[in-house]
C-alpha cells in the first residue's frame, strides 16, 4: 500500500489495461522490470495488486492476461422489490457526516477528526507491537480483554465520589465501536416499538440505531445548556418510557454540557421513573475550557449506562469502545453484543490499551486541548465576521463542532449546496433531530484538515447564506 | 505486553498488593529499578499497567500507592427487573462455542482454529506494513477500501460460468465479520416475526442472530448431503418464506456438501418462490479433499447474497468478511450495515488484503489442507476405535467438525460434563438445532490445539460414555 514504486507500475499498467482487448497478453515481468528500472518483487507486487483487482489474470507457466470481460446484461433484480416489502422507516443514512471529501474543499461536515490530532506516533507504535504479540493470532474473550476492561472501569472509578461503589473490571463490556452499542442498549434496554426519551438535536448515529432496532423515539428538546428537568419529567409521565439516551458532556451537535446541577435533576427523574439513562460520553478526550464530568460516576444503582469510544480519540483504525453496566441489565447487554459481533479483533484492544496507557497519550491530550483551542476559536471569530446574519449561542466547552443557527428563511439544502460548489462542505443540520428541526442549523466541525483556511470558508458560507436569502 | 521482563515485576508487586493494606505505599521506581534488576523504563511499564488494572495509583509529587478500596456494598439492581420486562425467547447464548479452555484440557469445543493453522508470518508482517500505512490513522469509505471489494468480486467472478454476469467490487460490502452480516441480512431480507427458512441442524450463531432480529425460524431437515428439495419446497410454500439461510459447503456442525445438482435444484425452488439464498461460505478455506463452490457464482439475478469470512482462516484477530449482493437489496444491506457498524477499522482491511494477496497465502492454503486432512482422519479413527458405539455417518470433505451421533438414550449433558472433568472439553449438538434435535450429537471440532492428543480424547470420550449409558 506504501510502496510508492509499485503504485507507480500498478497506476502505469492500469491505463495500458484500458487500451488493450481483453485476453491480451502483458509484457512479461522482465521486461516491466527493465521498463520501469524496478526490482523484480515490486513488479510482482504490482502485478498481486491487479490480479487482486480483477484486471489480470495469471496463467500459470503461460503468462498473464487482461482479463476477458464478461458479456454484461443489465440485471433484472424487480422480483426484489416484492420480496423486500416497504421500506423501513429512516432506515436512509444521512448521507453529509460520513461522506468522503476531495482534498481541494474545505471539509466542516465529517464528524472524525483530522490524522493531525490522533496520537500517530503512539498508535504506530502500538500496532507494530500488538502484531508481534500473542493478540495477532489469537481470539480474546468475548466480553473483553481484562486488562483493558479494567482500564475502562478505573477511568471511571478515578471519579467516583468517596460513598458510591465504583464499577469494576466484570462491569466492563468491550464492543467495536459505539454505534453497535447503541444498537445493542436500545434492544436490551427498550425494545421494539417501545419509547425511547431522547435529546432533540442530539448524534444522527444514535437517531439511525433507533430506526434499525425499531424503537419508537420521544423528543426532549435541549438547547446550550441540555435539556429543562420539567420536560423530562413530563416526557416520563406521558410515554411511561423506560429509558432516556443522552449527551450530558459536549453534546453532538450543540455542544450543551449539563451543570452539576442539572445532572443530579436528571439522576432524580430517571431513578423515580425506574428507567435507565444511556449516557453517550462520546467527547471524553475532547474537552477544552472543561473537562467530561461523567454521571455514570455519579450512579452505583444500575440506573446510568455509560459508553465511551476510543475511536475518535485514539485513531479511526482502533474501533474499541467500553460500556459499563450494572445488575442484570449487564447480562443482557453481554448476551445482545456477542449475539451482534461475537468478540473485538485482539489487536485493536491491544492497541487501544498500549495507547492510552502510555506516559504519552497525557501529553497528547493537552496538545488535543490547546489545537481545538486554537481550530474551534479561528472558526468561531471567522463565522463572527463573515456570517453576521447567524447566530452562534455559545461556544463549546469541549467536543469538535459549532452548532450555526441561521435565519428561519434559509433553505438548508440549497444553501449546502451552494457552499460545495464553491469548495466547502458542510452538513446541514435537520439529520441531527429526530423529530422537527428547531430551526435551520449548520453542524460545523472544526476537527477536519487545513484549520488555515477556516476564515475562507466562513467567507464562502456568508457569500452562499445571502445569496441563498436574495 | 510481550515483555517479560516487565511481565515478570508486574507479577511480583501484585503478591505484594494483594498482603498490602489499601493505600500503602509503593517502593520507589528506583528501589525497584535495582530490587528487579530492571531498567527504570521497565519498571516504569510495570506500573502503568498495574495503575491501568486499577490496582495502584500514582500521586504525582508525591509516589504510588495501593488503591484505597471504597466499601463495597452489595448492589441492589432489582428494580431493573421490571424496567427491562420478559427475556427474549433464544438469547442466552450456548456458552460451548465460545468458551476459553485451560491449557491442560483436551479442547473439541471450539468454533476457531488454533494459532498453529493460521498464516502466522504473512499475519504479523501485514499489521506491521499496515501500521505503517495510511490505514492506521484514517477512516476508509463505509462500503470497504476498494482493492478489498475487488478481491472478493474477483474471487467469486474466477468461478462464474461463461455466460452470467459476474459480480463486480460495487456489490460487495465489507463488514466486521460474518456475525454482524448474519444480522444485517435477517433484518433486511427476512425483518422481525417473519419466516426464515434454515437448515437443522445450523451454525448457532445464525440461530442466536435470528433470534436476535426476531426472525421466525423455520427449520429444514438437513443431512450428510444437504436437504431434500422437496422439503425445502414445502416449506416455501407453506410459509410464504422469502429467504432461505444454509451453508452449501461443508455445513456447521455436519460438513455436508451439496452435489451440483441439489445446488441447482435449490436455486431453482428459490428463483421460483422470489426468496433469497443467503449462502453462508464460511469454511471457503476449509477444503480436505474438495473445494468450496459457490452457488453464488451461479446466480447473476440477485437471488444469492454471499457471505465469505476471513476471521477463522486469516486470523481471529482479522474480524473481515465479504458480503455480495445485487440489486436493491444490495443497498438496504449497505445502510443496515453502516447503521450497526458505521465501518470497519481500515487496518483490519489492509491486513485481510495484505496476507489474500500475498503468494505465500496458496502455500499456507495448501499446506493448511494437509494438516486438516491429517488432523480430520486422526480423529475418526481414534474414534472408530475408542467410541464403537458411535456414528460417524460421513467424513466431511471439508470445514473443521466432525458430528458423532451417539446413542439416543445419552444424556448429553451428563456427557460433556463427564467427558471435562477427565480434561476433554467436547460441545453438545443441541446449540445447533434451531428446534428440537434429530438426535444425540456432539460436534467436535478438529482444528483445536494439541492434535497428538486425539486418540487420547476419543478414549476419555468412549469411556464416559459408556459410564453415562451405564
Amino acid at each position: 500500500m506504501s510502496n510508492s514504486s509499485s503504485d507507480r507500475i500498478v497506476s502505469a499498467v492500469r491505463k495500458w489495461i484500458a487500451t488493450a482487448p481483453p485476453g491480451a497478453r502483458l509484457p512479461s515481468t522482465r521486461s516491466l522490470v527493465s521498463q520501469f528500472e524496478a526490482s523484480p518483487v515490486t513488479v510482482q507486487k504490482a502485478l498481486r495488486t491487479l490480479i487482486g483487482e480483477g484486471a489480470i489474470e495469471a496463467r500459470p507457466g503461460v503468462g498473464t492476461f487482461v482479463r476477458t470481460v464478461r458479456p454484461a446484461r443489465p440485471g433484472d433484480y424487480s422480483w426484489q422489490t416484492a420480496a423486500l416489502g416497504p421500506l423501513q422507516h429512516g432506515m436512509a443514512l444521512p448521507s453529509s457526516a460520513l461522506r468522503a471529501a476531495s482534498n481541494d474543499v474545505v471539509a466542516l461536515h465529517s464528524g472524525y477528526p483530522d490524522k493531525d490530532l490522533v496520537p500517530d506516533r503512539l498508535v504506530r507504535a502500538a500496532f507494530t507491537r500488538a502484531g508481534r504479540s500473542d493478540a495477532a493470532l489469537s481470539r480474546p474473550p468475548a466480553a473483553g480483554m481484562p486488562a483493558l476492561q479494567s482500564w475502562f472501569a478505573a477511568e471511571l472509578a478515578a471519579v467516583t465520589p468517596p460513598g458510591l461503589t465504583a464499577p469494576n473490571s466484570g462491569d466492563v463490556v468491550i464492543i467495536p465501536g459505539s454505534q453497535n452499542g447503541l444498537s445493542t442498549l436500545f434492544r436490551t434496554l427498550v425494545g421494539a416499538g417501545k419509547p425511547l426519551l431522547i435529546e432533540s438535536p442530539t448524534y444522527w448515529g444514535a437517531i439511525v440505531a433507533a430506526a434499525q432496532v425499531g424503537v419508537q423515539l420521544v423528543p426532549v428538546p435541549s438547547g446550550p445548556s441540555g435539556p429543562h428537568p420539567e420536560d423530562l419529567e413530563r416526557a416520563f409521565e406521558q410515554t411511561g418510557a423506560r429509558a432516556f439516551y443522552a449527551q450530558p458532556n459536549f453534546a453532538n451537535p450543540n455542544g450543551a454540557q449539563w451543570s452539576p446541577g442539572l445532572g443530579e435533576a436528571v439522576l432524580d427523574i430517571v431513578r423515580r421513573h425506574g428507567a435507565f439513562l444511556i449516557e453517550d460520553d462520546w467527547a471524553h478526550d475532547f474537552g477544552i475550557t472543561a473537562s467530561s464530568l461523567p454521571l455514570a460516576a455519579h450512579d452505583d444503582s444500575g440506573h446510568v449506562v455509560y459508553i465511551r469510544s476510543l475511536t475518535k480519540s485514539v485513531s479511526p483504525a482502533v474501533r474499541v469502545a467500553g460500556l459499563i453496566a450494572r445488575g442484570p441489565a449487564l447480562d443482557r447487554i453481554r448476551a445482545d453484543s456477542q449475539a451482534q459481533a461475537m468478540y473485538v479483533s485482539g489487536v485493536l484492544q491491544a492497541v487501544a490499551l498500549d495507547v492510552v496507557t502510555d506516559p504519552g497519550w497525557k501529553t497528547h491530550l493537552r496538545n488535543l486541548r490547546q489545537q481545538l483551542t486554537g481550530r474551534r476559536d479561528l472558526l468561531a471569530e471567522s463565522l463572527r465576521e463573515h456570517v453576521p446574519e447567524a447566530h452562534l449561542e455559545a461556544l463549546p466547552r469541549g467536543g469538535l463542532n459549532l452548532w450555526l443557527q441561521l435565519p428561519a428563511e434559509t433553505n438548508l439544502s440549497a444553501l449546502a449546496r451552494e457552499c460545495e460548489a464553491r469548495g466547502v462542505v458542510v452538513a446541514a443540520g435537520d439529520d441531527w433531530f429526530p423529530a422537527e428541526p428547531a430551526g435551520r442549523f449548520l453542524r460545523l466541525n472544526y476537527s477536519g484538515p487545513a484549520p488555515g483556511r477556516f476564515p475562507d470558508a466562513a467567507r464562502i458560507i456568508g457569500e452562499a447564506l445571502r445569496e441563498a436569502l436574495g
